[in-house]
């Protein structure tokens, strides 16, 4: 039971993912996705660390094999029935001894799919090497070919819906970026800026946040040479950098955003760099609009800091929507070279034109929405280099 | 570079791995699981979620293979030398074009063992079916076998560093609850309490603590029935219960605990179960010592409640130390029946005699270090049905 879409969206959504199974004639897909799973069927809960799967055929109703003590939360959460949900036993759970993909293979049989043409993620996070070779040893005479991310890409538009819901992420975020901006001063301690910007968007504006799918990103003095290190145990001091990636999360659904502030009066060269990237964000933002290719928007950007003596030739942008950990991206859709992608109305997604130089490193990014006529901006934080004193 | 370890601890862990790999004959380990790579090079970075691995052999330095933007994180906090890093192109993120795992097999083959007998971490979050099968594609020569959790074994037993580490985690998880516990009260946000529980545990004591491996669970209502459920955007509410799982986090080493809260005069049923669950872990944790094996400590537990009418035969805990998302458990050993590991000092565990029935459910959980005589508490929480009023 869910109230956040309506029966008939998640239908459609299944029409759609049908109409793609057909097509690349799919009998079977297997989702093990925690995103696609949440799509399909609104089932948001941590029990992804455990192997589970979401079995879509043509022809009969979806079912979903999950751990025993999680039955209660795809009852709780989730549009599908009683019928529709088979729980595994627990000493399934880690064990050497069987695998939970055993019981996926029997529902498989059962349903009189044994030598069908099965779909698989491939490139998910939540389908193991001992999962996928448990299925093959069991289902012997199936065939299995790689889903080529089936269900990610029918997420790729949103529904309106969904759309008001990027919304509130957006302005959650909004939220945190300027709480969490405001808490960075000489002699704050990193700690207090990062506790900041998890409880500004778990606690949010008129309503809340949920965990996002990466830590908050706070990045000071060396580390502002790379994007991933955690925060540290230390405090700020004055004429330091802090590079800033923080999510805003509703209902699993995300934006991202990258700031970078400067504590103190920042060089020359930071300034210029990031000036130029703000120029560069709004004449990138100002071609956006449906029929433009994910190509032509980073070749924009590519050839718009050439032309001021910055070499980047690197992604600068990737889908959003639904996401669990471990990242943000849909991974589909990027803005690189040679990415065709056609960008329509109700993509949503992080325009990220970051530098790391090894001199010099700005992120400032925007989460975006396209919409019929160009593109609106899901969050509304100013876009400039960041002075703290 | 790290100061956390010493080089003589890193190189300790490697040999030991060494020696289970020249044991099972191994010629090379790829490591995926971002807890290993941690383990045995102190390299830290939200990196997995794009492929990435650690390559040790039993005759040459492990070398890591991430994407380049992640090279400079490598360098700020592992051991390893630049001669041991090698950055794959940004091209290959994401994309259906290639794979980083080709520049895996690459390095595999420079290396001289493209015939060799290859170990690979088949049940990793972090290892894809589609990287598996680059890999093998590659290297048509080499055999594959599946590592059997090898260094999450190696893993198992601290090292007296690694055990001062898991008692700051449990400092700071002491600290997390109790803020945490208070701050439930009739009417208040949920979104306010789960607040306080990030932020505890980040802010933390003398020390802070950093990201957790799962969200923090804050159960009421209907979802106290299950234990996996996201928190709600509602108010709590007089005579209802709250079911709380935190962790503690430091240095990437994590406890976890769990702890029931009922808002007003708790129903006699709760009340009787957790007194009994609170007598049952004092049993229990009077026979934890050396030499002990998870099985008898599992059904030491079962025999308790069985004589008190009270069914479980489900696992009732697991072997805690370093965590990355999704999950806090090592993956090795669990308590529970059939488990036939030996405890040893410098183990730590999250016992959790979590019991959820019908019609009501309790979670009250330790985690704790198995020392030369017993045991020792990672927390000090007061062990009983919190009531909050």
């Amino acid at each position: 039971m869910t109230h956040l879409f309506d029966q008939s969206e998640f239908q459609q959504r299944l029409e759609n993912v049908r109409a793609k199974m057909a097509h690349a004639r799919f009998d079977v897909l297997i989702v093990t996705d925690p995103c696609n799973i949440y799509y399909l069927t609104g089932y948001d809960a941590w029990s992804f660390y455990t192997p589970q799967a979401l079995l879509v055929f043509l022809d009969r109703d979806p079912v979903i094999i999950v751990r025993q003590m999680d039955v209660a939360g795809v009852q709780l959460t989730s549009c599908l029935t009683a019928d529709q949900t088979i729980g595994f036993d627990e000493g399934l759970v880690q064990s050497s001894h069987g695998h939970p993909f055993e019981v996926v293979a029997d529902t498989i049989r059962r349903a009189g799919a044994a030598a069908a043409s099965i779909a698989v993620e491939k490139d998910s996070y939540y389908l193991s090497v001992r999962a996928y070779e448990c299925l093959a040893a069991q289902l012997e005479q199936a065939s299995f070919t790689d889903s080529q991310l089936l269900v990610n890409w029918v997420r790729f538009v949103k529904s309106p819906a969904e759309v008001e819901i990027m919304r509130q992420a957006g302005q959650l975020l909004t939220h945190s970026m300027l709480q969490t901006i405001d808490a960075i001063a000489p002699d704050a301690l990193e700690r207090d800026v990062v506790s900041r910007a998890y409880a500004s968007n778990i606690q949010g504006v008129d309503f809340g946040g949920t965990y996002t799918s990466s830590p908050a990103f706070v990045l000071s003095g060396d580390r502002i040479k790379t994007p991933h290190l955690p925060w540290v145990d230390q405090k700020m001091t004055t004429n330091t950098q802090v590079n800033l990636e923080l999510m805003g999360n509703r209902h699993r659904y995300q934006c991202n955003m990258g700031r970078t502030v400067h504590i103190g009066q920042p060089p020359a060269k930071l300034a210029e760099l990031a000036e130029i990237i703000c120029e560069a964000i709004g004449v990138v933002l100002d071609m956006v609009r449906p029929g433009v290719t994910c190509h032509t928007v980073a070749e924009t950007l590519y050839a718009f800091l050439r032309e001021r003596g910055i070499h980047k030739d690197s992604r600068c942008g990737y889908s959003l929507g639904i996401a669990y950990p471990p990242t943000g991206g849909e991974l589909t859709a990027s803005l690189r070279s040679g990415d065709e992608t056609v960008l329509e109305p109700g993509v949503t997604m992080h325009f990220l034109p970051a530098i790391w130089a090894d001199e010099v490193s700005v992120i400032i990014s925007e989460p975006i929405l396209v919409t019929e006529s160009g593109y609106e901006l899901l969050c509304d934080v100013p876009r400039k280099l960041f002075i703290a004193d």
